[in-house]
């Protein structure tokens, strides 16, 4: 037995998956042991399939390397990034639960001002169950707050919210830097315990933000077609980006929808800053590219007919290919990929009809 | 000498006013004195004239009750308000300083969560001295902090920010809440030191706040013409919106001129909640005139000729005067005081030609 007494009741255990993507062995799950072990896991494997992975002892997990992801979605397997954190997202597709949460291999568990060990987990079950306030901010943060409330001035009818559909976390240590500012500040760590900013908030809608995919939960159901992480990696001129393209599309698909996206708690502890050289040739063409494609998506608007997710991507997608094709042909590619993920969403996936969804096996089942 | 050891350099000493509207006297600025005492104070007496308000000695200070409103404007007085704390706004007239800060006279030096005693004042200088980022949210907060920076993915384009023109700080103890959730959380307090966050962010571009002008520093020379905070109390039929009021003027002007705005840091704490039953007597019209004034804000386009915080706030007079008097015959009223209000402007400030302000005298100097 490895779940540990002070563990009571994990919320909604049923409807939650994790999703890690790797390349090495998953010891970093011990750590995390107290809260994710309650969770089954979904483990994307990058790079050689032929390397055995080791996850600790008494996880429920499935894992899925290369050859499945080419075996499961055949041709469509083009539209999943090979040696780049961006096949996370295949776990995203293969998912049965209503909720995910993802995390890089190279967090742990952070520690609030007054020591306590932070259940980011459960802290993102708490922020998807809450609605969020997208139309209007509320000074004293999230009014759903055990406490707080809605600020004088705060419009009544607005006062219900909406339902959240992302939860974004932070991190302590290592902040989440782009290659040049991690050359310009090799030595930052955010350990000061000023640096935790106990607050949760909505970001409001038409306001775009980098989304980081380290420590980040979603509701699968309303806003997964839309967390496609893109054609990063082997083969595409691009990486590191993958999470902020995501971002980009799902934000804007939420405030189409009326979906709330939340950030800020909860925090955990990122441990390794990345290679600032390797960074910087992942992402140079995305720090100059970025300055086009965010007014892009700044002044995007859907058509009112995109009423789920599914039909909002296939018109990102379309605009993708009017718009963008003019800073580089990487983007007719990236938006022929849109469509295929869509294609694999709704082969893997429940069918408006209300059809069965698709089972697939993992080739290494625990 | 009051000012004790502790006070070294006061930031801009001689580029801030700070003002307080009043019908009590001045007990509460003895707890201040650290921190205020440097400055000069505009005092705006509410209510009977002939009351003499007691200042504690050694501040340096001028004070305008309603005789000297009425010398001053004229005919032009009818556009501040009586007996209501909207009357504030005649201090942002008369001053001549760059910034205002402006506070209630029911709130205290707060303490941060280890204890020291924060100098508001000075944290609302350092948030309109540094630059605000509206276009683009930042999740790791306030970029131009000690220690932080910007977070990957953000647009190199936007990292130097804009100009701040307005600061608005929080309060600790009794929170700024309407009537009804006075009346439903009568025993609310934030005292824990959890209720701090340790924050500043921008409100991005195109999001209304509710804006308190219990703890409100703003550049009086880039939008203090937008800074009216209409007619309220006395001969009006709404009382206790007139810093909503103002803030949605402000921060829609703030908006089309490129300005930030920013919202957060510094606490103070508040310490009286006023009454719940006189409160929703003041306030109910604006309860449910709000559901309509927001949209309109929230749809509201300035043409481009609109170049200063004038020429914004005429043409938002005329939208008011076009599109809310469907609500009530107040705002035609509220429309022309609009305009009175910047014909007062011009006429006490600096001309856009450099002509030489006009400077007026209350008639109690210290």
């Amino acid at each position: 037995m490895y779940a540990p007494a002070t563990v009571v009741t994990p919320p909604l255990v049923n409807e939650v998956d994790i999703v890690i993507p790797t390349i090495r062995n998953l010891d970093f799950l011990e750590q995390w042991r107290p809260f994710f072990q309650p969770y089954h896991l979904i483990i994307v494997q990058d790079g050689d399939p032929s390397i055995n992975i080791r996850v600790p002892e008494g996880y429920d997990y499935e894992l899925y390397n290369r050859n499945d992801i080419n075996r499961i979605l055949g041709p469509k397997a083009s539209c999943i990034s090979f040696k780049d954190g961006a096949c996370r997202c295949f776990g995203f597709l293969v998912s049965k639960k209503k909720y995910i949460f993802t995390i890089d291999d190279d967090c742990f568990v952070a520690k609030d001002p007054s020591g306590k060990e932070i259940n980011a987990l459960a802290q993102h079950i708490h922020n998807l169950s809450t609605p969020a306030t997208p139309f209007f901010f509320n000074t004293l943060y999230d009014p759903y707050r055990e406490g707080a409330d809605f600020v004088r001035g705060y419009p009544f009818s607005l006062r219900e919210g909406v339902t959240t559909a992302i939860s974004h976390g932070l991190w302590l240590n290592v902040p989440d830097y782009d290659a040049p500012t991690q050359l310009v500040k090799p030595r930052e760590r955010n350990t000061r315990s000023t640096w935790y900013v106990d607050a949760v908030m909505t970001i409001p809608k038409g306001t775009l933000f980098p989304m980081c995919a380290m420590n980040l939960a979603f509701d699968r159901e309303l806003i997964g077609p839309a967390m496609y992480f893109g054609l990063m990696g082997h083969g595409h001129p691009i990486g590191r980006y993958d999470d902020m393209w995501a971002g980009w599309c799902a934000k804007v698909t939420c405030d189409h929808l009326g979906l709330g996206v939340k950030t800020g708690l909860p925090y955990l502890s990122h441990s390794k800053a990345s290679n600032p050289f390797v960074n910087l040739q992942k992402e140079f063409k995305g720090l100059f590219w970025q300055e086009d494609i965010i007014p892009f998506f700044q002044n995007v608007t859907l058509p009112k007919e995109c009423t789920t997710a599914q039909k909002c991507y296939i018109e990102l997608s379309k605009l993708v290919k009017e718009k963008l094709v003019s800073i580089d042909p990487y983007f007719e590619k990236l938006s022929d990929a849109m469509v295929t993920w869509i294609d694999a969403w709704n082969e893997l996936n429940q069918s408006a009809d209300g059809a069965t969804t698709v089972k697939v096996k993992p080739t290494k089942p625990k």
